[in-house]
């Protein structure tokens, strides 16, 4: 049973501290591992790849080949139905068009002192992208990841991703020939990300690691942040639904079900003016389970973390959702850019009756990595910038530093930095 | 003795990738303390803020008070000489001016499938500022984090400090007054990092953590993300010069050593087309460190990181420079723009003879807290972005998912996810 909540009951206060304080993510003390896997890595470089590959895989890195080979991706979208072909490609083409419109602005003009100042934006060389093996490798994250880089221009991606004994997912093969990735290494886990941070003689190394994996994936990662930029710490997806009594149930109740098939610590969470709705809406959802493939994991996390919360009006729910500062937010009105204008966190919104969550998953365009667990306070999905730097510039003439020159020298003057006032002052003379 | 190179020579490419690979970072190994500290903090608060303080900075908050107060940052501001004071307030100015030109734009519209599809962005709650005591207490550090984050529009910015045996630097109080922080805390360390980023009694928590500080700082930055947004991971200063035999060596000595006092651990990097100028810049930066009130960090760090480069020709200098993609970057020619068009990874660039690298840390505009330690490979200088975060919304009607929800059907059954695709296709009936 998921937890019920009603503003109105005496303990809401506490009950609704304790769920946004509440922390799914696991505290799997993998760091040491991590640190000992980056360290051997940077020193013997491929040998340590061979060796954890072996290990934690079961192939040899030497006979299944290191690299996917362009036949291998050719041949697996070849091999794709007509129907997901076109689906991929639909999704490619919505996402780009996306993204292009994320494409920075450079700034260049003088000021009333006559000072040049700018900024440009240039792309990174390379990016890394970590595609996690088994039933985690979703085509649909690697477009999501791929194709915000090839809009900044990033001119090199290097995909990595575990092939259990030499297996991998076909329709991932096709997504990454559908958008033209040429570089494919069949290594996976930490010892992965530590090759595309400090590179190896096989791995040239890269400026940015994005891409979901596991605990340890992600504390490479962490730890490696600073040496490579890095997409968010991703924790479990979670989902909160504004809905009022004029939806239908099996809708919201579906909407619900797509967080928590992900995985047992997802997150679900209704917010409802009507008692009534809330209890079809819990019926619903108890009748849609069983029929899932993925009924166990959808059981398990909304038991344990799914939650339906009645308030007396939906405007009252609003602070109670940026409390959360949910990934998603599904505001299923009539009239969402009311409520949506209330909103200050959240990681995507999805705005009316007819916008399903797992369309911006897939096709819609706007990116689906997101911030997860409140991480949407301060931070944005991924996007084109993610792979992009800024380079400020500035210009002076004879003007411009006798106008701005003497505030700088006062100040480097006070701060006891001599040279600093010196490389000034010596252009003012 | 600076390291001195030339292009020419047989063992260049050899020496000059030392150069690049040579980390002077240090790595005290301090990440086990912080950890301690940071868990310490979280368990107990304020209790554990007022030991660490009395320890580390050898005063009783309760006695000396956690606050700075109103009446003490006015007296600061009242007490500062009046030609400090107008050069802080012209730099605050500038640094407004050119942070509100970043500002991003927000986006809404239909899309040919009629999906309404678009982008908001919003300031976080909260930042808070870390500045350090002591020596290393600028003003212009606190200008360069605060306005950012005014022009984000965030709501709540919280200072903290060391204030070792309850001293402060009143131009940090007077710079604190000028941009209107009305929170000041008297703590420091690790200690006040993990306040912020967890909150205590006294100090709510913050979204955002930004401000230089000492190792343990920075490592509780690093340890913190996640909790919180924070900053860069920042390393020891520099700079590249690339200059013609034109510049008067003077001129070009006291630019390199602007950076060279700033730090032991800072670097001046000069590619020079003109054998005869490398030797006069050489002679100058050893004629003018003895004048130096900091002669002794800038005698140190220029002979153990400072190098002089003969190029045969400035063009070539620009690849060199990328592989060091240097915090700052002065193009000291006639034609700055020209070389400026070849580089791609720079933090900032200051463009002709008389642009200085000392009045960007002041005055100029663009943000002084800059990427170091090679890392404008992938991220860029503080910016009001770092204090806002971006919201993707999308919205469908009928026709919309009509058009769109069959390709995410297909693809969430693909993937394995009937509830996903279950949430589209029960809207498609």
């Amino acid at each position: 049973m998921p937890l019920r909540l009603d503003t109105g009951d005496a303990g809401f206060a506490a009950a609704f501290t304790a769920l946004v304080d509440a922390r799914r993510e696991a505290d799997e003390d993998v760091s040491r591992d991590v640190t000992a896997i980056l360290r051997r890595v940077r020193a013997e470089g491929d040998a340590a790849l061979a060796d954890y590959t072996q290990r934690f895989d079961g192939h040899d890195l030497d006979r299944s080949g290191w690299a996917v080979t362009a036949a291998e991706t050719r041949a697996a979208l070849h091999s794709t139905p007509t129907d997901l072909r076109d689906a991929l490609e639909l999704a490619a083409a919505r996402i780009t068009a996306y993204h292009e419109k994320q494409k920075p602005q450079d700034s260049d003009g003088v000021d009333g002192a006559g000072v040049r100042l700018g900024a440009r934006w240039t792309p990174v060389d390379a990016a890394g992208l970590y595609v996690p093996g088994g039933r985690a490798a979703y085509p649909s994250s690697l477009l999501m990841n791929v194709i915000p880089a090839k809009v900044a221009g990033v001119r090199r991606i290097a995909m990595v991703t575990p092939t259990p004994k030499g297996e991998i997912n076909p329709l991932v093969l096709a997504a990454a020939q559908i958008v033209g990735i040429e570089e494919i290494w069949r290594v996976g886990g930490a010892q992965a990300v530590a090759a595309l941070a400090y590179g190896t003689d096989h791995i040239r190394p890269v400026d940015v690691v994005t891409g979901p994996g596991n605990a340890w994936v992600a504390e490479a990662k962490r730890q490696l942040y600073g040496v490579v930029g890095i997409d968010m710490v991703a924790g479990p997806s979670e989902i909160v639904v504004v809905a009022d009594g004029r939806n239908d149930p099996e809708w919201i109740a579906a909407d619900l079900l797509s967080q928590s098939e992900h995985d047992p610590t997802s997150q679900s969470i209704l917010f409802t003016d009507d008692a009534a709705f809330a209890d079809a809406v819990a019926q619903a959802v108890d009748r849609q389970i069983p029929a899932l493939s993925t009924h166990a994991v959808a059981r398990t996390s909304w038991d344990a973390n799914g939650a339906i919360i009645l308030v007396p009006d939906l405007a009252e729910a609003m602070p109670l959702v940026d409390r959360l500062a949910p990934e998603h937010l599904e505001l299923a009105v009539d009239d969402p850019d009311a409520l949506f204008a209330q909103v200050r966190h959240a990681g995507s919104v999805f705005l009316g009756r007819m916008t399903p969550e797992a369309v911006g998953d897939y096709v819609a365009g706007p990116n689906h990595v997101l911030p997860t667990g409140r991480r949407a306070r301060f931070s944005s999905g991924l996007s084109v910038l993610d792979f992009m730097k800024r380079t400020s510039f500035l210009g002076l003439d004879t003007g411009a530093i006798r106008a701005i020159g003497p505030a700088a020298v006062a100040l480097a003057q006070a701060e006891g930095l001599p040279a600093h006032a010196a490389s000034v002052a010596l252009r003012l003379r």
